[in-house]
């Protein structure tokens, strides 16, 4: 096309793709390109814009280190992350929730009943439930990977005063599909907001905080690989997670109860002299 | 919103904004946001496409420098680049096409009637016209920089056996608004290629060429700045250039002519005893 116009570009655009290009790529990138179009033509975007927009991409790649993925995090405040996982979650299993930059691979094994508090202070969390399927069946031996912040807010990657592991288990179920173990209750905190993801965090009036949740990943044979995250319901930030990984089905109570009734079988009991809280939150996955 | 879901995300996003947020701020994050959710929603964006998308982001800023802009090549090899231009031209003045990476500031003057082509091999182009306002008066004085590539193809920051600013001149034009210079025609030319957005134009099929053109950028005081691009017709990347920078009112014809025709008044007349070709192009202004 000779006489490319604002209205006939994105026409343009599709026509330059070759016949033999496959049929997916068409697809997305002429999806892709109609809303970048459309998102110029329809704000009118000035060259100053346009500049700022190639200025905060820049400003990302500067910030981007192998410990620092800023393109992901401005995915996951914009929501695109967010709305990735539920475009891809089983309405009959529990939701699906972001993975986020602080997971690592090889953590510890964590027995059932194992203890992920040791010398930190303030009341035992005890969490525990049963991994089933979507008839309500019990799924033996799944592998149930646990993440979390410490008191401070902070996870063990972030934080020269924690070992590498700290907060961090993998426990495989038992036959009967059931897990439990101990920890402290996890802490709301902040994502990275010192770079251009931060600029947008402030240029739109929003804070950088996300609730307090224990996180999972559950993965069994047969079964699809759940990432999931188990909100508090008193967080103050339920309402207005910064990366919108809320749902409803994630928010649970965490129940005081007295030391008295802290189960036997658990890696610190007859330890416990204090009130607890407890958790107790089933996850149900779907079949692969 | 405690429960965020696929539909309602996008709402969502637009509820964190403040109620302080500058208004443009709002509209331009709510449109592009708006665009960007409707895309994932429209293609079922899967998780390993939105793996690939954030690394196609970390690639281009693995490859960027402060020669090598990966991501306004992006821009220009999607349209984008080209939409906005054409959202801020005239309609009444002349076409405005893309910057390019290759202007640089400071050009030599280059005096009415100078000379670019220097040793350079091949027949002359003389390139002439008048730089007019809307209603077609001369516009006096206005000052036109001028750059292209040199018959290898390359622009001088691009290639060690040129001079820094060789076939790049800025000539002030006179009170008749009048221009003329010589210099070589232009030849086509790739776009970087070797890096994620050359990715982009083999997974679509298409080719990294662009028509060969003289760029100029005209300043005049009361008038808007224009960057342009003037290629000939017969060029054989007119119907596809890759960045999408060809309008019709841009397309001229470089006429052969006899060497007994040259004009005087130019640098290099009387030394002209080959055919030559010349371009007449008058560029409109419109009032700023």
């Amino acid at each position: 096309m000779r006489n490319v116009t604002k209205d006939n570009i994105t026409d343009v655009f599709k026509a330059y793709m070759a016949a033999s290009t496959d049929a997916r790529t068409r697809e997305v990138m002429g999806s892709l390109v109609q809303h970048l179009h459309d998102f110029a033509r329809e704000v009118n975007l000035t060259h100053d814009e346009w500049r700022t927009g190639i200025a905060f991409l820049e400003g990302c790649a500067a910030v981007e280190t192998e410990d620092r993925h800023e393109f992901v995090l401005a995915s996951d405040v914009l929501g695109l992350s967010s709305l990735v996982d539920m475009l891809h979650s089983r309405p009959d299993a529990t939701s699906s929730s972001v993975l986020g930059p602080f997971h690592v691979s090889g953590a510890p094994p964590l027995a059932y009943g194992g203890d992920m508090k040791r010398h930190y202070g303030g009341p035992v969390l005890l969490a525990q439930g049963t991994i089933r399927d979507t008839s309500g069946n019990p799924i033996p031996n799944a592998e149930l990977d646990i993440w979390q912040t410490a008191p401070n807010g902070m996870y063990a990657s972030q934080d020269d005063e924690q070992d590498t592991f700290s907060f961090h288990g993998l426990m495989t179920v038992g036959e009967d599909g059931k897990y439990a173990f101990t920890t402290v209750k996890p802490v709301e905190y902040t994502v990275p907001s010192d770079g251009p993801v931060g600029d947008i965090l402030r240029a739109c009036g929003r804070h950088p905080w996300r609730p307090s949740h224990l996180h999972y990943i559950i993965k069994a044979p047969g079964f699809k690989t759940l990432v999931t995250e188990i909100f508090p319901d008193d967080d103050p930030y339920l309402d207005q997670d910064t990366v919108f990984g809320v749902r409803d089905d994630l928010v649970m109570t965490y129940v005081e109860k007295p030391a008295s009734e802290f189960p036997e079988g658990m890696a610190i009991s007859g330890k416990v002299d204090e009130p607890f809280l407890s958790v107790e939150f089933d996850v149900i996955l779907a079949h692969a």
